[in-house]
């Protein structure tokens, strides 16, 4: 696998295709902004997405999602809700049987769909990856130690793409569990934002560990409905993305959820910003996922009530933390 | 339960007095230094272990184990390594059925025994409880809301622990698990270390994440073997715990870690601190553990490798970082 493209080129985008130029691949990738494009290209930074961090020559970008489709692998780094779109658009220029590795991490609004359903039911003929861990995207393009989850069915392609990704400081660990490595990642952006609402309020970090402790059990749950491994929820995609998104403020997520609680209003905090805090989508697919499924997740309930029902803060924190005393369990 | 005890008058021990005396308890709190029990009576404040915190005029301090022992429970707070002493010197002051409540956190270093095994052997007439989860005590003392795993096997006696030690901000969880209650808050501190390691060297929050998540792998390793319920190390007391310790230089074990990772001795920051980080023993005793019950704990043995063997930290961390790539549950 020689050359590596790239769908998108926000933050994430841009950090892996510097972790595949890392281990040798020539790299495409392709940015929606010409301004994007020219910077990759003329000065080898991504000065809107991830200043100010050197980016190696060997990636060239383009606008052109058809120049981006002509490789061995294609990496998708759009934003959850246009992933669909992205395949539909991509479908005609990709070569059989290259591997489509899903690298947005979120729930379809309108189907519910996993980012990895969306894609193979668009993309019959791809064999479809999902890439998902705990990764502060600067940190990757910086080349600082990473481990992620690569997800596929295809073991001997799997093997494959580590070598066109891996080395030795991004370490992608194959599993075959392609809906337990979605479910973490999907649903952590919503507890962050729940994690940040905490921060914003002052209320402290033995507040925000019970938080995380009960929205990995969310998870767990959820997973297991959705017919995920136990021990994928506990692993890097699961746990150790949630751990990471909801103890820095680097998260978009949880930086969202922290002007909250400081009493600032969602739209307002959205107005200010370029890039998406894909858990405010996500608090409304993944709630109306769980009705559907019979699923209790209480947490990512409160968090869309806030987002996306006008309810309020002080009512929610109150009502979390004065449920009746009973098991840790039940 | 009107009258509590407490032994050990440290930072937690102080903060547990705290959530007692706010769930209406009369509390009666040991410390060894006569400047704590001066500072507490007179001045509602332990100057030496949580300056600044005031406390509730209903705790009283006192020199005597004898006199707090006098108490309808007792919350044992003392070192890990010293609670079996604590017990001997308790046992004939305590009314039969009185429960003990352990807080120590830690595994004994001469007999790789749980603290409530130790507990447990030398008291033979009290029921023992283990009360753990994700804690900084200046949080607890200050009333932010803080849940935590209190694990005993008789229920109705927990029930009416919970009763006298919870309210509004301090939530204990019942359980039954006092094995598994136990693992994660002793091991936690290890990983902590190691955590705190990858902060001082500059390696970034991605890989704090995987190490906290490779980290609980390890904790449910050695809980299964010993016998804990898997649930139990997801719950407050093994993820919550170990996210929190992992994730703040408020942790004295990630702090030791950090300062090691600039590069300074063991020797010169154990000299500068006046409180223990546990991790330093229970690196040594947990590798012991280990190694008798054939568990796997890399990451444990390279904190124990470090501290205590004087290995070489590069070495170590490169050690760990290009083992090789395979799937993530292996």
């Amino acid at each position: 696998m020689r050359r590596i493209g790239v769908i998108g080129a926000g933050a994430w985008g841009t950090a892996l295709a510097m972790a595949a130029a890392r281990a040798g691949a020539e790299v495409v990738l392709q940015a929606r902004e010409t301004d994007v494009v020219d910077s990759v290209n003329a000065r080898h930074e991504n000065s809107l997405f991830l200043p100010g961090i050197p980016l190696d020559p060997a990636i060239r970008a383009t606008t052109s999602m058809g120049e981006a489709a002509q490789a061995d692998a294609l990496l998708l780094v759009t934003p959850a809700q246009h992933l669909r779109t992205a395949c539909r658009a991509l479908k005609p220029d990709l070569k059989p049987g290259v591997p489509v590795i899903i690298c947005a991490k979120g729930i379809e609004i309108e189907t519910g769909s996993l980012m990895s359903e969306a894609a193979e039911a668009e993309l019959d003929s791809q064999p479809v990856a999902v890439l998902s861990g705990p990764t502060f995207a600067a940190e990757v393009a910086k080349g600082l130690p990473t481990a992620v989850t690569l997800a596929i069915r295809d073991e001997a392609l799997g093997r494959r793409l580590l070598a066109a990704l891996g080395g030795r400081t991004f370490r992608p660990y194959l599993s075959d569990d392609l809906v337990g490595a979605q479910v973490g990642g999907a649903v952590k952006n919503v507890l962050a934002i729940a994690c940040g609402v905490v921060h914003g309020r002052n209320l402290g970090d033995n507040a925000r560990a019970a938080l995380i402790t009960r929205g990995l059990a969310e998870i767990a749950r959820l997973g297991a409905r959705l017919g995920a491994r136990a021990e994928t929820l506990m692993g890097l995609s699961g746990l150790g993305d949630l751990t990471l998104t909801c103890s820095s403020l680097q998260s978009r997520n949880m930086s969202l959820g922290a002007a909250l609680g400081q009493g600032r209003s969602l739209d307002e905090v959205l107005g200010e910003r370029r890039s998406v805090a894909e858990g405010v989508y996500t608090a409304r697919a993944v709630t109306k996922l769980a009705a559907e499924k019979g699923v209790d997740m209480p947490l990512c309930q409160a968090v869309d009530a806030l987002l996306n029902h006008g309810a309020n803060l002080d009512a929610i924190i109150d009502a979390l933390m004065t449920r009746p005393f009973k098991t840790e369990t039940v």
